[in-house]
């Protein structure tokens, strides 16, 4: 943290502790907070007890947030459960986002999904490293606090994880894209290897260090993928005719021996391949942006997910109360490479910016 | 080695000094061989020689094997011309088979391809242990040589890999499932992100480990798949029309919010990618199989491609000459778990086995 002070450790609770519970269970004891936890089945809880991600077994009516780490099914009843028990912060870690925020709907709840996971699931392949360098999505909206999207992003940050703000919708749209409709092609491929495998018993032993990569995905645990394909049903079943599209595309390339174009479209690939965004970086070079913020509803969300838009990586961020009434500011350092085109959107927007260097 | 004597040190020629080409140099040296070799590019030949995969830039008539590494489009005439070029075995490492057999047709010739490679083309990525457990498939025919085949399988197993042995055709068919349209798939997957990024600049942020893992084949130079998609366009094409089916009868399960078809399929994509065979392992338990083979052509192809179907690892085979005319012993060691399914399929095919176990 560059801004203000690293954010005191708190309580926590988990509701679900499994790998991703049990992983922010692990990381935030390790930095120093107080973590109760529970599970629909006591014996996990009892594991993660055990495995050193909760200090106690049970809920916490004075924590400071609640991490619903349930399947996605569960995440609205137990959401709401939590907001109801106390007056802490709650936020989830499903991997899908719009039916539950229109569920949960409350200033204290911020939607949120690691972009992260492993293929050992359950609280024996947790660790407190986890989320390190990885994106976390938080699905801001109209109604969120700004305070309590500020401090979700903080105790985000402390997890080690890099916040991107997104409407629930489009993180739908788009983890369709890299998440799920490739997991869904994963198994296809492997199930085809598979079928072809009975006839041809070496086949599977020509399987070399590419597919063994494009299939791992695939030795996950299947329970988790009927409601994040019933919830995200639209984007999925877009994104499937997509892809059947472009595959479609691609035989007819190969069948009529088209050299440029298939070289064109691999040439393509390739250069998407090797700009993929590396985790962030902490830059060397920071500015600090600082937008007065109206008492407009979703102004946080509205200036975070535009900073998204962007892809300017905001490495901090802050509410500074006015003394004078309902006005804040929004304190955030940002890239400084960044800094210009950011303030000429945020002027676009309606607010007015100001921007400073921060001294190294 | 567990058979006879570690193979002799001899000398290589390696024409095309790329990633195989290099890793099979420096392997090579590194086991007390003598090699020479060349490159369309006299540069890369030049870096070759920098790097240590090679003793001197060119040819050698004397050499006991030639490994033919270039792009798969200049490998017949290039095993034709060492082939003229001397006595020595010559083999190639193409991705493709059934077109390079075909077009060399040469009892000296033994056709090849390592399951291995790396993102990181060029000489500069090679390595003495690219091979090391990887297969190797070998596709001898009724015209090869089964002295010459026993011998290009013993200069692998000194490369570290170990060898599986196809028809040329059946090698096509199996690697289009494996890596040719798994490769197509991950470039098309990363051209829909690429697309939809284009929109949703947050979208690349987003993609986690398992969209990284999916993809990673697509950072590869593209420049051996035009000729890969065309002398194997019949399996290609045949394996993407059945993705693109699976793909759409994936596409109507989620659309009809079927979750138990679902699970099935995922379940049994998880099943096959855990059961994934891992690199051949050495075992503890050997039994050597005798096979009296008569002066027919083919007959090592045939045993070997049957142990293949069969999925028995032959660890070691050698080619024991009868003193009394042209008959030969196949000398081959396996697993004795494999023994018996082994010995009555050849049996069944007119061999007459004998099988003991090995003293350990």
């Amino acid at each position: 943290m560059v801004l203000g002070q690293p954010p005191t450790p708190g309580r926590a609770v988990i509701v679900g502790t499994g790998l991703i519970g049990g992983s922010i269970g692990m990381r935030l004891r390790r930095e120093g907070w107080y973590v109760t936890g529970r599970d629909r089945d006591p014996a996990r809880a009892q594991r993660a007890l055990e495995l050193g991600a909760l200090d106690a077994v049970g809920d916490d009516p004075d924590a400071t947030i609640t991490f619903v780490a349930t399947p996605v099914r569960a995440v609205a009843e137990e959401a709401r459960k939590a907001l109801a028990a106390g007056p802490g912060l709650v936020t989830d870690v499903g991997g899908v986002k719009a039916s539950i925020v229109d569920a949960v709907d409350d200033p204290r709840f911020v939607g949120g999904h690691p972009m992260a996971g492993s293929e050992q699931d359950g609280v024996d392949g947790a660790t407190p490293d986890l989320f390190q360098g990885a994106t976390w999505v938080l699905t801001p909206t109209d109604g969120t606090d700004a305070e309590a999207y500020a401090q979700v992003r903080q105790i985000v940050g402390t997890l080690g994880a890099e916040t991107v703000a997104l409407p629930p919708d489009r993180h739908d749209e788009l983890v369709a894209v890299v998440s799920h409709v490739p997991h869904l092609t994963a198994a296809t491929l492997m199930r085809l290897a598979d079928a072809r495998s009975v006839e041809h018993r070496a086949l599977l032993r020509l399987a070399a260090g590419g597919f063994r990569d494009m299939t791992r995905v695939a030795s996950g645990h299947p329970g988790i993928w009927p409601d994040i394909c019933n919830d995200n049903r639209a984007a999925i079943v877009e994104v499937l005719d997509q892809l059947i599209e472009a595959l479609r595309d691609m035989r007819e390339v190969v069948a009529a021996g088209d050299r440029d174009a298939l070289l064109a479209a691999l040439e393509q690939a390739r250069a998407a391949r090797v700009n993929l965004p590396a985790r962030f970086r902490t830059a060397a070079d920071l500015s600090e942006v600082r937008v007065p913020v109206p008492d407009r509803p979703g102004a946080v969300a509205d200036v975070a997910i535009l900073a998204a838009d962007l892809d300017v990586n905001i490495v901090d961020l802050e509410i500074a109360h006015s003394t004078e009434g309902p006005q804040g500011v929004l304190v955030m350092l940002i890239e400084t490479g960044a800094a210009e085109e950011f303030r000429r959107a945020l002027v676009g927007r309606g607010y007015r910016p100001a921007v400073q260097p921060v001294e190294g």
